[in-house]
């Protein structure tokens, strides 16, 4: 498997627990060493794991969690660090979306998140074609 | 200088190019040949150099351009890219706030931005104390 479809299989990992609404399967897509960063729509950055974990378990149990969509955008990669810019939208609701930045790292043999910084943006803004090829620099 | 320090500088670079709305301290304050990601509330993610710069051409030209003001949240690092988190908002303004994820790396000797992602916080999320210690991992 190549660096750029292992980014891509965390990723997709990481949406299925969304999408899934799957504590257990959400808590392993995090790593448990490295330096995380969360920062869902409009909330302040969490680092602390036992923090980021619990703001998951309140997101996925809670009654408006989104039924979750998502579009591949690009890859950057920094060193060891990969970014996955992805737009997520409700599958209910056709007036918002959001724009996310994943941020994936390597932790013993695999690729684990460790960045989550989603906000809004118009589902507009959302291309309509099918998504642009990816930039793994 | 330690490495604290000049991401510190570095941020600050960044912020006194916005408060000034000066575009070629801004053009000065990003990396030339890293992979860039810039995400401004609301709108989609930008790589190409060009578009970034031209993003910013258009908010610091813009007559709503912030009277911004803004508060160190964290310092997160992951290799050679360090994430700074910062809260921001428009000291003409009282009812919103804005939560800034900014990325430094080190590119011909210096540290440049990579990476800044900024969506919409309420003022409340602001923490009222004097800055948390930063946590350099």
């Amino acid at each position: 498997m190549s660096v750029r479809d292992e980014i891509l299989f965390a990723n997709e990992a990481f949406y299925r627990a969304f999408q899934g609404r799957s504590f257990p399967s959400m808590d392993k897509a995090w790593a448990t060493k490295l330096p995380l960063l969360c920062i869902h729509p409009g909330a302040p950055p969490l680092s602390e794991r036992s923090h980021v974990m619990a703001s998951w378990r309140e997101v996925l149990g809670h009654e408006g969690c989104p039924d979750l969509d998502y579009q591949l955008d690009r890859v950057i990669q920094h060193g060891e660090l990969y970014l996955v810019t992805c737009y997520e939208w409700d599958r209910r609701r056709t007036d918002a979306a959001m724009v996310a930045a994943n941020g994936y790292a390597r932790e013993d043999g695999m690729y684990r998140m460790v960045i989550h910084h989603a906000g809004p943006v118009p589902r507009t803004a959302i291309p309509q074609a099918s998504p642009s090829p990816m930039n793994v620099h």
